[in-house]
């Protein structure tokens, strides 16, 4: 596994897959930026005008809810549906899943268009899922549980998709397989967005590998172990956030496969 | 005084606040890392029907009229009214205050829901009182007066608010005494945004701290002095951008206490 | 004509002309930080009821699509409107032209206001002129060629805009000569908007520099040089993004006049 991975890495670099992003305005410009760093193309567009054509000329497709509203709700709507009309790979974030029944709504229509993977931390998972939890604490939560996994393959079953839940152990879920990589830094928490950049790495890893558990992976895979590295030099979140960008450009095989600490659970 | 100041960093470090921002494009991602950089947990939401839901979850408010219009204007009259039902403490900043009718509109609709703080610059807080001076050149003036203070005691006595001045010293404005800073460094006026960060900083501490005056003291003092610190050793704006997000998680009671220049004027 | 373009950097450092930019998401803090940096007084704003004030008060005016929605167009249609009528300069960034019909319809919504300067890389700027293409790959092409000179020349007896063409070679073409600049590093393109900010740095030069030729090369050269001498210690995009501002604060007339690499092709 840990060879695929790396090869899903050189795959985004080689191909430089168009990516077409409608995501949260806190974040556009550190994903936009961390898509060129590992190779892609990055395209923000969320006119509902052109949401159509983006969808057909690029390769996958990233939705981000982090800051909706009524218009970028129709326009994420309207992208989700085009990219499982067309059998386009996209990956959903279910940012602040559970803080507001907005929020839950707006994820139950982006839900029925069957996302192929979903990214998320513990209480997002969990909340996607109707799981019987306590109210979200706002969008960084790290808890980490049974619970979420238990989630997780809920919506596995329910969707079909891949699912990723973030935090000290990133564990990502299919139907006959999880991955467990336990890389990463607590400092990450303290940028904001890096669980939105992970998604955003994914959208590119999901349009050049059609293993979609393998691309998720490699993707979590790529931004914990860049995020490893960067925060052994970092003086804090400010030089992180700078720092992981420059280490997704220039990761090397070796570092890569020499830091990934990932497991495989049948 | 510089006791109870540090206190407050203090204070949001350990009880992490959640504090909902609606605030302008240019600086999201700068105030949403501010806040995480001093232990708080920022949120981002505009959508009108989450809005409620958001206040009322959070513990403070802040909005910022930085890149208004229409739709953005609602949200913010919006968290405001609820934010004063519920009892919970706001920041305003009234970016580009006397620039255009439509700034200053926004801002009357605003002030009638008694922001717990202001904080903008000298020209500003002249044009939000109706000052007679001349038309606003931008929004980064630095320019402070004796008539600015008059203009924050004018707004203390009408809506309340602890009044921030910002500039070369910050001037902290309540009834019975007023707090100047002497902190920061001139490169902070080529970074966009550190007065927006400010805001969204003084919107932590006064989630956490009920001396409002204290909090917003504070407030201001963190980033002025982190600002300062990190001004040292940047090479630029560019890097003092990075370097005060790295300060003002790593700064300790020392350096704040070293470092901290302020007067108390009853 | 070396010391020309120098004279123009000054002047934007003397007269710190305020610039109104109707930008996208993805660049406003860079674009806001680069204006800043190179001595100008950057404002964001894009609400129909302070579009037409906001275009008064400025000596300049940037238009960019990037992340276009009807409001955003009509904003930028009305500003655009405005700043003919009124005589004032305005250069338009065509991001992402010939990828979208609605990119399409909006550039010619644009166009009709007559730019004073039109920036965009050789697949936008043949797709503005309309020349038979192939749909552009996204918005970071690199591609030159006669083509696109062509089509620059045309989009100039068309419009009267000055046109930029971005990529390896920096062609500035007019009338009666072209500039062609040799400088910038390829690290650049793995840094999202940088283009933007060659658009709105060129947005400060037209405010401050009658010679419009003059103003658009200077603008693109001190990007170019500062990017080129930022790469040489740049680990990664992250940090050249960083260094990049650093530069463009710090840049001397020495740096600039030695490094600079301009050709003028009669």
């Amino acid at each position: 596994m840990v060879h695929s991975l790396w090869d899903t890495v050189l795959l985004v670099r080689e191909k430089s897959p168009l990516v077409h992003n409608i995501t949260n305005y806190v974040v556009m410009n550190n994903t936009a930026n961390a898509l060129l760093a590992i190779g892609a193309s990055p395209i923000m567009a969320h006119a509902h005008h052109e949401v159509d054509e983006m969808v057909q000329i690029c390769q996958s497709l990233v939705i981000n809810i982090g800051t909706l509203d009524d218009y970028w709700v129709a326009s994420m709507v309207q992208a989700a549906q085009r990219a499982q009309a067309l059998g386009k790979p996209f990956v959903l974030d279910p940012v602040g899943a559970g803080a507001t029944r907005y929020r839950d709504q707006t994820l139950d229509q982006l839900l029925v268009h069957k996302p192929t993977v979903i990214r998320g931390n513990a209480s997002e998972i969990m909340a996607l899922a109707k799981s019987q939890i306590s109210k979200t604490k706002g969008v960084d939560s790290t808890a980490q549980s049974m619970e979420a996994i238990d989630a997780a393959y809920q919506l596995h079953h329910t969707y079909g998709s891949i699912v990723c839940i973030s935090g000290a152990t990133d564990i990502i879920v299919s139907n006959d397989a999880r991955i467990e990589i336990n890389n990463g830094d607590p400092l990450m928490t303290k940028v904001t967005g890096l669980g939105c950049t992970a998604t955003a790495i994914i959208g590119a890893c999901i349009a050049v590998e059609e293993n979609t558990l393998h691309a998720a992976a490699a993707g979590v895979a790529l931004l914990s172990i860049a995020g490893e590295l960067a925060a052994k030099t970092a003086n804090g979140p400010g030089s992180l956030q700078m720092q992981v960008l420059d280490k997704l450009y220039t990761i090397t095989e070796s570092e890569f496969k020499q830091h990934l600490n990932a497991l495989t659970i049948a």
